[in-house]
């Protein structure tokens, strides 16, 4: 591969219209691989998440079979955490918080990710080998939490489905709810931008609970706070911003100042350009369910989602994360045909 | 209180401007209530479901603490399965089937539900009970699952997030999923023009999970079998739709046929609006989550989504089920607002 097919997805990224479709997926390095699997028999995730050679290892897992145009590194958007004295578990059914944030003075425990902290050292590590390893041949794809979905994790203790305890911090004490949202924004900034400093190409931020908001909720618990993180990335790298489920105030997301919106898979992306505008970028968006199912299925849905795109400013991706049941025939057969489906 | 008071919530369901907007709340009847946990230490939820008096016992509560615009019967959407020779208990986490459906042969143990089925008798019995004691003071809610929603528990076998095996089966196995959708169809029309014929004032459709799918599969898995059932009670009653997560497609719930469309409360009710039709009746939609919270806050919000509506064609409710731990005092602020605005 060359230099110009390494960049394909920063491009697209951008908005620039390309030869053909780049791809990558949501959760690409994970259970759906055998070679995962076996690791994973040795390693504890977060173990993984805290060796660099071995977290690089994991992320190249799906480069080796595929040869997608973007490498997200392997990691879990609560590792920043591990260094503003906060201590959690990651377990099959998601994070476990030990002391789950709900008063000021459990706010005031949590202290700013320091600039040279272990995990941001680390993260930074990772970049370097990813880029190093890849050499141009692929995107390197940082990432992190953004910080309302961290918060819903710190105030509910685990993960929650219909976000009762945050919600209600934020009707009864929204001042704990500032102060836990400001404290993750300014920690997140440094652990971005050590990320962008270490060579990222692009940066995605996972807002993936925000869209459990109401539009006015949204504007207030939501946006200021990626707009703080997006503002400190600007000139620094491309991003790109995931929330699912935020179909219904689609134009907010535009407003966070990411440059290119990861849509969920209940929107066209036809119907989401006519609200983003007709050049902005989008990545996805296929229901990630498609890929458990029969192959002739997923040619023609990924086939349909390449015309969709217009081969403009479309990063090919999932509207979630890839299940882990997946076959891996069908993620093979998701990238070769961005591959293959040229102008 | 008088006739015209009764029919208010009709009117708005049929569109019509009111003197002020109706109200009644999803899941006003349940564990939130004293009266209703009392209950629950002498009788199983579906020994209250089988009985019609006690059944409209429980469905009453709410009117004689709050007096709702609506009284919604108290049932649960698996209730008429129980008349297809499917066996399923309903807990905590949800409804769980004995004997998840997956093959052909599983769809063919399935049978129609007879139009004299006991289940069927029940729910007359209940509407009637309500009718007599509320004697046109409030309107009489009716209810039943859509097919598709209906179909989730029955192939996931519970309550599922991903909703991975059904769609699996979607992509795999389609004539199966086909054939127990219009199973399901035929049974839940003598289901709900049973519900009519007792005098049921309006009938709301739950197709809850609907909004799980892509666009292309909501047009194929749900659209066509609600439409079925709509068009069944065309000329019988005022019926309304809801569906969760649907705000990016929800065009296509209107040409379900749903005379009013309950919205969830991630979009805006003039948005929503811009995309219905202006004068196109709804339904909703606070955030269930809102009613945990202050009570000021409580009052702002309803009061926003009073004057959103217009006082035309605008049932006020939530945008989802109300919440176990919603404090009573705060389903009465939202009940009481909606009764002291005025045009």
């Amino acid at each position: 591969m060359t230099q110009s097919n390494n960049l394909l997805l920063v491009r697209a990224a951008r908005g620039e219209r390309t030869e053909r479709t780049p791809v990558w997926l949501m959760r690409q390095a994970g259970r759906y691989l055998r070679e995962y699997q076996a690791l994973r028999q040795q390693y504890g995730f977060m173990e993984i998440c805290r060796q660099p050679e071995l977290a690089a290892r994991v992320s190249l897992l799906p480069w080796q079979a595929f040869e997608p145009d973007g490498v997200v590194m392997f990691s879990d958007i609560m590792f920043p955490l591990s260094g503003m004295n906060i201590e959690f578990s990651l377990e099959d059914g998601g994070p476990k918080v030990a002391q789950p944030v709900r008063t000021l003075a459990d706010t005031q425990r949590i202290c700013e990710l320091p600039q040279l902290d272990d995990c941001v050292v680390c993260v930074q590590q990772l970049i370097q080998h990813l880029k190093t390893e890849l050499a141009g041949r692929a995107a390197v794809i940082g990432f992190a939490g953004a910080p309302f979905t961290l918060a819903t994790y710190l105030v509910e203790g685990q993960k929650s489905q219909e976000l009762e305890i945050i919600k209600r911090l934020m009707y009864t004490q929204p001042e704990v709810l500032k102060a836990l949202l400001q404290k993750l924004t300014d920690s997140l900034i440094t652990y971005c931008q050590a990320q962008a400093d270490a060579g990222a190409d692009v940066l995605q931020l996972f807002d993936t609970w925000a869209g459990m908001l109401s539009t006015p909720d949204y504007e207030r618990w939501a946006l200021p706070y990626q707009q703080q993180v997006f503002s400190a990335l600007k000139n620094k790298l491309p991003t790109l911003l995931f929330v699912r489920a935020a179909t219904g105030y689609l134009e907010l997301l535009k407003l966070s100042g990411a440059g290119c919106i990861s849509l969920d898979w209940r929107i066209e992306i036809p119907k989401a350009r006519a609200i983003l505008g007709a050049d902005f970028p989008v990545q996805g968006n296929l229901d990630p369910a498609v890929l458990l199912g029969d192959i002739k299925h997923v040619e023609a849905e990924t086939k349909r989602l390449i015309a969709a795109g217009g081969h403009r400013g479309h990063i090919l991706n999932l509207g979630h994360g890839l299940l882990p049941s997946t076959p891996r025939e069908n993620v093979q057969r998701f990238i070769e045909i961005s591959k293959t489906h040229t102008v």
